[in-house]
C-alpha cells in the first residue's frame, strides 16, 4: 500500500537492531484518518470472505483492528497478555515468545468470544517473527474456528514470520512489507 | 445514553465487590457498531470545543477513543502504562494507583506527542476513582496543554472520581452513569 509506504519512508525511523520507530503515526500516536484507509485497504482484500469476527491482541493493534471491524459491520475481539496463564478454563490461551524481552507470555481469550465455526480475521500492527500471530492462530484453532488471514500494518519479512504463515497455506496481508533495513535505508518488497 | 444502558442491563454481568462485567461488547469483545454510536454522542457533546487530539491509555480505552478521534479528524494518542517510570527524559509521566491490583503504576507519552496549547479530550472506557483520568490529565497539564473534557463509557459514580473531576470544573461526559448496584441491580443517575 503506497500511501503507508511513503509514510514509512517520510516518518519512520531506524534505530539500531532492527528497530523500526513508527510511534508518531502507528502505535503511540495514530493518524486515524491514515488507518481508516489501511483498514479499508484490508477490506477490499477480504471482503468476500464472509469475516465473522476480527481478533488481534492487546494493545497497539486495537486501533486498526477496530477500524477494520468497522468496515466489516462485525465484533472485534483483543486477546489479552498475562503472565501467569488464567486457570480458571474458561479462556483459550496460547503461549507466545517475546524475542524483545526475552520471555514468555501468554495472551487468551474467553472462551464465549470465539465460536465454532466463525470466520477470523486476524489483524496486528507488527508482523515480524509471527510469533503473536501463531499465537492467535491457536487461539481460533481451539475454539474450533476458522482463519480466513492474516493482516497486518508492516511485516518485517526478513524475520520470517510471514513467509512461514504463507507456507502454511494462510493468506497474509502485509501493507507494508519490508526486506531489508540496512544503514537507515528501507527496502520494500515487490516495490 | 439510552443505547448504552440498555445494553448495560442486557449483558452487563453484576458481580461481588461492585464489579460490572462488561466484557461481552466494551473492553474483551467490543461491539463496534455500538461503540461508533457512542463515540458519535461523545462528537455531538464536545464538538464545538476544537478539539486538537484524543488521548486514552492502554488497552481498554483504545477502540472508542479510537472511533471518537475518526469523528474529530484528529490524531488519537494513548499513554502507555509501565512499572518503572521512564528515565530518558523525553516523556510526560504520571503515577497511577491501581485500586483493583493494590500497585502504583507509571503512565507516559513522549513529549513530542502533546503539545503546548492544544485542546485534549479524554476519552476512556470507565470512570471509578478517577485514578486514570487524574493520571492523564497530569501528562496534558505538563505540555502546557489544555483539557477540555473527559468522556467515558461508564462512570461508577459512587466511586467519586467523576464528581471531584466536575468540582474542578472539568467537564465530564459519562455515557452511563452508574449511581447505585445493589443485589445485581444497577441503577442510572438522571434515569
Amino acid at each position: 500500500m503506497k500511501l503507508l509506504e511513503d509514510k514509512i519512508l517520510k516518518d519512520g525511523v531506524v534505530l539500531p537492531g532492527d528497530v523500526l520507530k513508527v510511534d508518531s503515526f502507528l502505535n503511540h500516536q495514530i493518524n486515524v484518518m491514515l488507518l481508516s484507509q489501511m483498514a479499508e485497504y484490508i477490506y477490499n482484500h477480504f471482503k468476500d470472505c464472509k469475516v465473522d469476527k476480527v481478533l488481534t491482541v492487546e494493545a497497539s493493534g486495537i486501533a486498526l483492528a477496530c477500524l477494520t471491524a468497522q468496515f466489516f459491520c462485525c465484533p472485534l475481539v483483543f486477546a489479552k497478555k498475562s503472565k501467569t496463564a488464567n486457570m480458571q478454563g474458561d479462556s483459550f490461551v496460547a503461549d507466545v515468545y517475546s524475542y524483545t524481552h526475552k520471555t514468555m507470555n501468554h495472551i487468551e481469550v474467553t472462551k464465549k468470544y470465539l465460536s465454532v465455526g466463525e470466520n477470523v480475521l486476524i489483524v496486528d500492527d507488527f508482523l515480524a517473527n509471527g510469533e503473536a500471530s501463531k499465537g492467535l492462530i491457536s487461539l481460533v484453532n481451539q475454539a474450533n474456528a476458522k482463519v480466513v488471514g492474516v493482516a497486518c500494518a508492516i511485516e518485517k519479512c526478513y524475520q520470517g514470520g510471514g513467509d512461514s504463515l504463507r507456507e502454511q497455506g494462510i493468506d497474509v496481508l502485509a501493507l507494508a512489507a519490508i526486506d531489508k533495513m540496512e544503514d537507515g535505508k528501507i527496502t520494500f518488497r515487490n516495490s
